[in-house]
């Protein structure tokens, strides 16, 4: 059973993770979060002949390890929903392809690990599928060539750029006695503040990420307070600092449990990382193991999770349009 | 309430199209569907500096259309649900963002009408939203230039290519005495059958749509010959004379009933045209405007409408890789 409360959230009681993976590269797997993850890739390539082939790689592991930890097999998943950073969402369609899902892409840039539990959690808990996969992977190289510069050309990185993650996370939703539920979506509105800077996304996403936060708790009557831990996936450490002044500017003040995955999977002390990690595989690596294990180790009870996306296009950027961003929630709890 | 039946099919009864519209380029304007469409743009910018931006205008004018038509505000639509064919859903994101949407972006390539529909129809059964809005867009330039070449470069288009229309459509979904209802949803399975022409994306499509088709059949026991219509969009010319052969070897006939909206939108007897039109706004302008009329006027009672997705990216044909496809089904009855 599904409950609409407020403008934009929806409350439900039944769904939650039955299993979750997620896997990573090389610099990831050196990171403070190095223990959690369930497969770290020396080889860039995995193997593979293109950077495209090797994130397909990255999404097609994670989803067979989540599978194997739900002892499911493919064809008892009704629903898979994935989406990715590359152009057509490139990196899902030859990543699934193989497993026979019936499938649902999705679009949602770095939100996407947050949009597909949120969605595939409500599918699940009003019987539109008894079992649903939700998936997302990036890889450094294929953003960095999609985005920004192929790296072959050697660029520099800004102070406020974020460095995306190789990696990727699957989660098997399911109603389950296993925790943690998914007992609370928001979806978010693409929100626009004029930022250009398409190696600034923090800042282009904090605002969306406010709205997002302040009508889960507008809607729900909720306090930060109330949470163990309110975790963004990824505004890095510029957007995180944004986030916090946005929402005191709105009475909210969230700074003692916040965190955020892109500061949280790179040392962003070293230089190499100041700004953080960013990639639709930052949050859902993150949040697939080092999250989902301390639900089980009972070292959190409830947590807001709120994916932000840069709603970024490689042709909007050559035309010097803004960058709108979009920032769903969910809410994880025992 | 839902009922799932079989492996991927989903019955729904109480949610309908509350009210659709659909906008189109000069082109579709002067094709056989020209008296159905609600307005006719002869300016392919639109107004607009770019065609990227023009397509963003197509989507928010049928959106404003159909909302009009719903006597529903912005602020009523629960959950917008959009996507598009262009790098990072470009057209959407900038279609949606002054609209103050809730929204889901989704990626189904041609398939996204029957896919946004689909699920925003599932998602108004369950009560997740009470209103959804589900529309999608393309146009021939943006699209030219996205996965083949820019139009300065004049290049001559194969016998096999399907033009790319201009056009969006957008529906607003709610549970409504209006009709048609939407019965049924099937979510399709990546199917890759190793069609590398990205000129001949029918033949690409083909073996997906079939393999829907198929499901839906085997999942509720219903036969071709209870429908009025069974409308796939968009396959062209070639890519549906390949969907019968191939329901044929299945041993299911659709050649009575079957009809294409890429080979109604265009004279398929003009050489210009001779594949037929595609694109995520084929489908969307013809059955938000031509198909609706047709309920309306008690000449259709029970269709079945396949959105079909060649989710093919410029990367990928670079790269000599096979064109992966998906195709979605609706059932729309009285």
């Amino acid at each position: 059973m599904v409950k609409r409360v407020g403008n934009q959230t929806i409350l439900l009681e039944n769904t939650g993770v039955l299993s979750s993976a997620g896997v990573v590269g090389k610099k990831e797997g050196e990171g403070p979060l190095k223990e959690s993850f369930d497969m770290i890739y020396e080889d860039e390539y995995l193997g593979q002949e293109t950077f495209e082939a090797a994130e397909s790689m990255l999404l097609k592991n994670a989803i067979n390890l989540a599978l194997e930890k739900s002892a499911k097999s493919a064809d008892e998943i009704d629903l898979a929903l994935s989406g990715d950073l590359l152009n057509q969402c490139m990196a899902s369609t030859y990543g699934v392809k193989d497993f026979g899902f019936s499938h649902i892409g999705l679009f949602g840039a770095c939100s996407t690990c947050a949009l597909s539990c949120g969605l595939g959690a409500l599918l699940v808990e009003t019987g539109i599928a008894n079992t649903v996969l939700a998936s997302t992977s990036s890889h450094f190289c294929t953003a960095e060539r999609q985005f920004r510069f192929p790296l072959e050309y050697g660029s520099k990185s800004t102070p406020t750029s974020q460095t995306t993650v190789t990696g990727a996370g699957a989660f098997v939703l399911s109603k389950t006695e296993n925790n943690p539920k998914i007992k609370a979506v928001t979806f978010g509105k693409v929100k626009d503040f004029d930022i250009t800077d398409a190696n600034n996304m923090g800042a282009a996403m904090a605002p969306a990420a406010a709205d997002t936060i302040k009508a889960y708790f507008d809607d729900t009557g909720a306090t930060p307070s109330e949470f163990d831990l309110i975790l963004t996936g990824d505004l890095g450490k510029v957007g995180s600092d944004l986030l916090i002044e946005l929402l005191t500017e709105k009475g909210i003040d969230i700074s003692s449990v916040h965190n955020d995955c892109g500061t949280m999977i790179f040392d962003v002390n070293s230089k190499d990382f100041a700004a953080g990690g960013s990639g639709c595989g930052c949050s859902a690596s993150v949040v697939s193991t080092y999250i989902m294990d301390k639900f089980k180790k009972g070292e959190l009870s409830r947590i807001l999770f709120i994916g932000t996306g840069a709603l970024l296009s490689p042709t909007a950027t050559n035309q010097g349009l803004s960058i709108p961003s979009i920032a769903h929630l969910i809410e994880f709890a025992l």
